[in-house]
């Protein structure tokens, strides 16, 4: 059928206009085409990334930082990718934080008796042995609790913001503590910092300000916070036992776990990915982070099971200790500060390995483009956002030094249902998504190593 | 502007169209508009029905049947009927079970220590002072244990059905310990019956077969059942101990409460609505059910202050016992057998007052065409729905002696993420949705207790 002449016009406006609109192919894409959609493909045809977290989360349980079944992790790991290999898997020592949290509850005393659901915020300190009984002042927000500073002294303050969103809301869970000891308080109860709750407090690490008294911190379950609130709305005096053997025992030693496949022309360049290998001491840290070193590991496999040999070395790095200390993150910075110059990229998945939208990258726009170019590889699964700003706690010591960063980004509506619960478990993910995030890892961290241009430094682009 | 000739008769046939398709108005809905009206406007200008729901399960927590809090609660709201100046508001006695929980836990054993997140199922017995020991038996269904009967013996059984939904995934809640117990296992398990988790188990009430041994019975978080399920998937050999205090008292003596404004032509002729006072030991029961029995309370409440005299009487109860052995209901119409034949209609909530749809109706064919001509009136807040088939496990028993029966239904999406968990509290529910609700219930109650025609009885109508 031959279509009538304005039908004609408009369709090759509307094709002019498309064109227009979509990225132009450039040598970049065009070169590693192939290979994306190879490695996009054998990354989705099974779930050996899922079935990996599952072991390793149901078989190790937990990993605080200073715990048996974090180092037992670890060796599993490394005699995984012994297995796998790579050129080369080793682990490297780090002196890590030992926080251990020992028995702990809180009970409502008045106005009636009732147990609290609750988890002492990483780093506290404990109470004394037969707890801190104590009136509780509710407050919504700092500025509440500087207004009402005089209400606070001897009482356990509880910060009742709602979320608004993780860095809003965090600022009570970091700060809360040493704020409410300047006031005189003798503990501080948090809102937990989520956006649903069964019941289900979260835990996370709390930073004392060391020119006052550390007291010790806790956050209830969302419901619980908000039901003392509204006891004291109503005139109710609120009394609570607060009782915590949370402690910091010596540090202990620690290990970063690393695995690479060899660059062939360039092996001194490294472009490095990763996520924590250690996780708070509730659920299984499958979301947080187990999901993120795994995906990182297993899209190393699927560069090295599809033969690829990228010009420059690709390193896998699973980070101790983000949780309490960030101490892998700055250990392998100074472990590897002599190659920092000859880090290309580093990238970090922390975010989940849900749905993957992409990365947010921090990099100077040469670099931006770049990456851009990269990431259109990705637009067959929906990854190919590419957006500015981003990174991770563990890469941020490098990144101080220069080299450009990227954080995986993912569709993270339930991410905060679940982080630093007991609820982060393996199947709040889901094998077809995390198959996606080891795809779009491989791609990014495949490509960037082996493109004939090394991808430029320089001044970060700032989000507008 | 004059419409051109086509476009005016496509205009006027749309709007012989439009009204063909709508509610014909009725001499019921038109003469009770303006009472809806009102009632619906009032209902909406303010919060009491939440607060009401607030102080009450924030006051007194989970209200089991034989618990303090429980008979605390109907004293309460006793004391608070009385000044609501209804003509009457009373209690009357029922008794019933006395099931007390104790303490309890499971733990893994084998293939690696860790707490299991748990609940006593309601009614069951305990287990030895030491706890069943013994290695896990997981199967998907009923029809897998029967293929695996052999193995059962000695052993504890999980049942690890994911959910489908209520009606299909709580048998394994109620027959799972006795079908168990059938092929010689010591006690059982059950994957929680929720559609959503965050770590958070799910009680509720089994009934042992009294040809079988009584074996203990509890529900895993759904984490935990599929983790032990992964487990036994991977040829590992899981073992876990059971322990729980669970045990029957003598029957306790229980109240259902009632409060009624009398009829003004008909007192004899009762239209009856409510929900449970009591609730599973968790949480605070202010979904379940707390919030259908206030919002009934609300409803009368309402009717009372717009001054609204309806020809027959409107009772509100609080039926007790409704979680694990339905004697309020059963007392109710025991209590009452004699004026039975007088209940004109009995409304039940018991699936939570989120955003109100309509009613399910159990009712003859003449008495649907009247629900459903009242319905119109619920419009303006979208509660207009009146499906066939419904009711309540409270009004069950008097709807099988003719009662016409109707059940409120609502947005029920999140109902099954917090029902028999730690998680069910206020906070689940929106002031101005449970304001709907009273409005719902109060307009359905009001127009049927004053409308000039009795609500016909016969045969139900059936699904179709």
């Amino acid at each position: 059928m031959t279509p009538k002449l304005p039908a004609l016009v408009c369709a090759l406006v509307a094709l002019a206009a498309s064109g227009a609109a979509a990225q132009t192919p450039t040598p970049i894409a065009d070169r590693y085409r192939e290979a994306a959609t190879r490695i996009i493909q054998t990354a989705q045809a099974d779930s050996a990334a899922w079935d990996r977290i599952a072991t390793l989360t149901d078989t190790y349980g937990h990993r605080l930082s200073g715990s048996r079944a974090l180092e037992d992790a670890i060796d599993w790991m490394l005699a995984q990718m012994q297995r796998d290999g790579f050129d080369r898997a080793w682990t490297e020592p780090v002196k890590i934080p030992h926080w251990v949290r020992g028995q702990e509850s809180a009970e409502l005393v008045s106005p009636r008796r009732a147990k609290l659901h609750m988890l002492g915020l990483g780093m506290s300190v404990g109470t004394p042995k037969n707890g801190i009984t104590a009136p509780v002042l509710v407050v919504k927000s700092f500025d509440e609790l500087t207004a009402r500073a005089a209400e606070a002294k001897g009482k356990i303050v509880l910060f009742n913001e709602p979320w608004v969103n993780y860095g809003a809301t965090v600022r009570y869970r970091t700060g809360g503590a040493s704020a409410a000891a300047k006031v005189g308080a003798r503990a501080v109860l948090i809102r937990s910092v989520a956006a649903t709750s069964i019941r289900s407090p979260h835990t996370g690490t709390l930073v004392y300000d060391t020119t006052v008294a550390k007291i010790p911190a806790a956050a209830l379950s969302t419901e619980d916070a908000d039901m003392l609130a509204r006891m004291a709305a109503r005139g109710q005096a609120v009394v609570v036992t607060l009782k915590m053997e949370a402690r910091q025992l010596p540090d202990a030693d620690g290990r970063n776990i690393l695995a690479e496949i060899r660059g062939s022309e360039h092996p001194e360049e490294v472009v490095v990915l990763g996520g924590h290998i250690d996780s708070w001491d509730v659920g299984t840290g499958a979301m947080d982070d187990a999901g993120g070193v795994v995906a990182s590991w297993e899209a190393l496999r699927l560069i090295q099971r599809l033969g690829l040999k990228p010009r420059r070395t690709i390193r896998v790095v699973g980070w101790t200790n983000e949780e309490n200390g960030t101490r892998g993150g700055t250990g392998y910075r100074d472990a590897h500060r002599a190659e920092v110059d000859n880090h290309i990229l580093a990238i970090e998945s922390d975010g989940g390995v849900f749905a993957p939208k992409g990365f947010g990258a921090t990099a100077s726009p040469a670099a931006i483009e770049m990456l851009r170019e990269i990431s259109t590889l990705l637009a067959p699964i929906g990854a190919d956002d590419l957006s500015i700003g981003g990174g991770g706690a563990d890469i941020g010591p490098i990144m101080q030094l220069g080299v450009p960063g990227l954080g995986l980004s993912v569709e993270g509506e339930r991410y905060f249902w679940y982080h630093h619960s007991e609820g982060d478990m393996v199947d709040k993910l889901d094998p077809a998504e995390v198959a996606k995030c080891v795809a779009t890892l491989a791609v990014m961290a495949y490509v960037v190593a082996d493109m004939p241009d090394r991808l430029p430094r320089g001044e970060p682009m700032r989000r507008q």
